[in-house]
């Protein structure tokens, strides 16, 4: 066949790796850390878009674009997360290439062509909005402001995997702008919780919501809240995060706005963001050693039909009852795919779909025309089971609904047997090494703590769960007490 | 009211830029030649991305994304395309910023994290595609491949105007490879008409296919079409091309396939991109001295709503009326704003909404509700009349695909007004000077003839009609003979 991955238990990292590629999802381009979305992989990007741009617009945002580049001298205004970002960053230094005099048919760089200043290829563009901003805002009239943007970024990472960590990745970054610190929080765990509902709801991916550590946080930001998801291997991913930014970028930039009550007052601003690593999630967090496993509210084909024929003659037949049927189901608002390719049998068309995670595969053969039947297997269980022909229509939206559920489900149960309570740094360690997953554990608050826990389990701190309950308690590291426990994990 | 620009007449091009400001569409951003584009500006580019996108879906293509940057070695591969966007590139050469050791909280960028290999940021993405599609594709059965990309590019332009000539611009590429000339053609000419149905059906505005001459072509492509538009000024704006690219991508990149004879081939090419400078010849086409006038299938509000009040108790019953009407509206898929403010009267209303080029307004008052009535006022002939309440939600529809036609009627007729034949060259240079447009005369078809006339009179040959008829006659420069009359115009 040359799709076949391999297995999880054998090597969860490539079996990861081979379904992206296999899939058609995603490869890797001939530039550094650069990747090429393949269309079906883009397919399913472009359904997570849509639900997530109507929930932005439900909510009161609108989409706008701002510039790709960053002067530097911008760049380095607020300098938390200048610092943060300086280490990885793609710089434009030069805006002309010329013939090279040495080598016919070759260019070189034109060092007449140099920038006064150099220009960074946004890494996140808080810096390029608020600079944008300052000339938006005189008065509390101008406020909110509810922006959300759908653009390219660029971080220049060392080790890159496809989807989870690239040099340039897709994202939305939402930046808000407020009057008040209270409405500006409101906002950002409101976003918080649009994630997490996108998440659950459309990735039937369970996440735990929190606020990051101090040493977890984006810098610029006050306080950065996050959902983190557990993937198969008992690694965390970190899937959405929404930040609190206080007045920093608005001192920063300068932002200013004369109140209700005629005073000046910086403004408070919110920054939130989730990127194509999704779909590195997704992935890893439902499919199995046959390849992937949609849900069907992000698959971009709900039904795929395979005729089962063995002459033309057959196949003419088949073909126009499944003509019948696909028009009805596309009524529905599904998405169909009849395969009707005669190159390939169907224990490969089978498998191909199975691989591209389709949920719902259809069979029809001669003998199902006589009956008035049809093979209906679901993806996620494999279960078979003849249906009816005249009943295909009602039932199959209720089976995706079904499907939907069970994948949640399933990953739930999955992530809930993997939320261990720890009181002692043997158990700790043991945990992680033995079973894998999230561990909840006091911790006494200080960086130190956090550093070395890091250094010795390669554990970090995932988030405060927002709804930890108060327990007092030890820190399972340094002994001292602690009010409540913390979610570590070793993740992506 | 600080929101006023000047006429047309006055001063065509600072109409333009105030407009689009004013208008709240776009502005300059502090990145040279890059802009912001604002939330009602983006909201009119993501009608006009969706309409496309279901055209390009409805022919056959898929969506992918492929690396912003370029390396150089790929990028100088095809020749004719290095050599023609080398002078306008926007090149990385480094991946790190320091610390200033000199100033404290400023950044430098690192000497030693210089690339190896510069990365070119795309200036257009044959390059980079070509070079993967080599990868994707062995056999015939691999072909044809129809993917589109919406995405920035940028091109580094000495003199910018808002979307018209941008270093940065958001636009869509399609790129395809296919098995013959002939079937690669067709996409071309596809494509070509589906820009046309879309600017003529969607954007309300007329325009000429047609072909570009040697001089004008795509750098790396056999032949390019195009679609030209007429704005007010008498100037020609190309609204899209399509690219024939033959085999010339795939010998640059080595992409060949082997035939259903076995035999092996260079593959086919085609490329196709439209961009934000859709909305500056959408401005253009049809705004008048009071600001836009939007063709309803693209306006993000269709039907504003102006409440006319004294008391606060006439504003609520006007509200209750208001609601209802609006619900009405919307099932019937029309955006609809109801301007409530409190803060502004009526007449600043209507010229803020006259400004944003919203094709309805409807106006409310007391005496309305007495007579169950509502003064509806279309914005592109400013005419208004007084319609029964009950028959406003069933009579709105059919006024905005009045609307609609009207304003490509009235486009059409400015254009074809400006469609002047001419056979010599003092009349050339007259039409050109007295009355501006397209001016159709015949040419030797020789590139020294173009240059010529280009640098004489600044018009440029704009493309050579698909409709052209066959008429023998003289170049009105040269005298040499010629069959067919091609298309001038000063053009953006």
């Amino acid at each position: 066949m040359g799709k076949e991955i391999p297995s999880r238990s054998e090597d969860y990292s490539l079996w990861y790796n081979e379904l992206v590629k296999k899939a058609d999802l995603a490869e890797h381009s001939d530039v550094r850390g650069c990747m090429v979305i393949k269309p079906y992989g883009y397919s399913i990007w472009e359904k997570m878009q849509q639900a997530l741009d109507k929930m932005f617009k439900d909510t009161g945002h609108v989409n706008a674009y701002f510039p790709l580049f960053v002067p530097k001298s911008m760049f380095e205004a607020e300098e938390q997360n200048a610092e943060g970002f300086a280490k990885e960053c793609a710089i434009v230094t030069h805006y002309r290439l010329k013939n090279d005099p040495n080598t016919k048919g070759k260019l070189i760089v034109d060092p007449e062509a140099k920038l006064e200043e150099e220009l960074v290829v946004r890494p996140t563009s808080e810096a390029i909005i608020w600079n944008t901003y300052k000339k938006w805002i005189q008065s509390y009239r101008d406020l909110p402001i509810l922006i959300n943007q759908w653009a390219n970024v660029v971080r220049w990472e060392m080790r890159t995997r496809l989807f989870l960590r690239t040099a340039e990745f897709l994202w939305q970054e939402g930046h808000t702008a407020h009057a008040t610190a209270d409405e500006a929080v409101k906002e950002t765990i409101q976003m918080l919780d649009v994630y997490a509902a996108f998440a659950e709801a459309f990735m039937a991916m369970p996440v735990i919501k929190g606020k990051k550590s101090e040493g977890e946080k984006f810098p610029g930001a006050v306080d950065t809240y996050c959902i983190e998801a557990m993937m198969q291997d008992g690694k965390a991913l970190q899937a959405g995060t929404s930040h609190f930014l206080g007045q920093n970028f608005a001192n920063a930039f300068n932002v200013q706005f004369t109140g209700k009550d005629g005073k000046l007052d910086y403004v408070w601003g919110t920054s939130w963001g989730v990127s194509t690593r999704l779909m590195g999630a997704l992935i890893m967090a439902h499919s199995d050693d046959d390849g992937l496993v949609l849900p069907p509210k992000l698959a971009p084909i709900h039904v795929v039909i395979v005729p089962i024929f063995r002459s033309d003659e057959e196949l003419t037949k088949i073909t126009l009852k499944v003509d019948e049927l696909s028009a009805a189901l596309r009524k529905q608002g599904l998405s169909v795919k009849f395969d009707n390719r005669d190159t390939h049998k169907p224990g490969f068309k089978f498998a191909e779909w199975e691989l591209k995670g389709v949920p719902v595969r259809l069979a029809i053969g001669p003998r199902d025309l006589e009956n008035g039947t049809v093979e209906v297997a679901r993806r996620d269980t494999k279960e078979k089971q003849v249906m009816k022909l005249e009943e295909v229509v009602a039932k199959i939206p209720a089976l995706l609904e079904d499907i939907q559920k069970n994948i949640f489900q399933k990953a739930k149960s999955f992530r809930d047997n993997l939320i261990t309570n720890v009181d002692s740094f043997d158990d700790f360690k043991r945990v992680l090494d033995e079973k894998g997953g999230f561990v909840l554990a006091h911790w006494d608050g200080t960086k130190e703590t956090e550093v070395a826990i890091k250094e010795q389990t390669k554990a970090t701190i995932r988030c405060i769960p927002l709804d930890a309950a108060n327990e007092q308690g030890a820190c399972v590291y340094s002994g001292k007490p602690s009010s409540r426990r913390v979610l570590f994990a070793r993740a992506y």
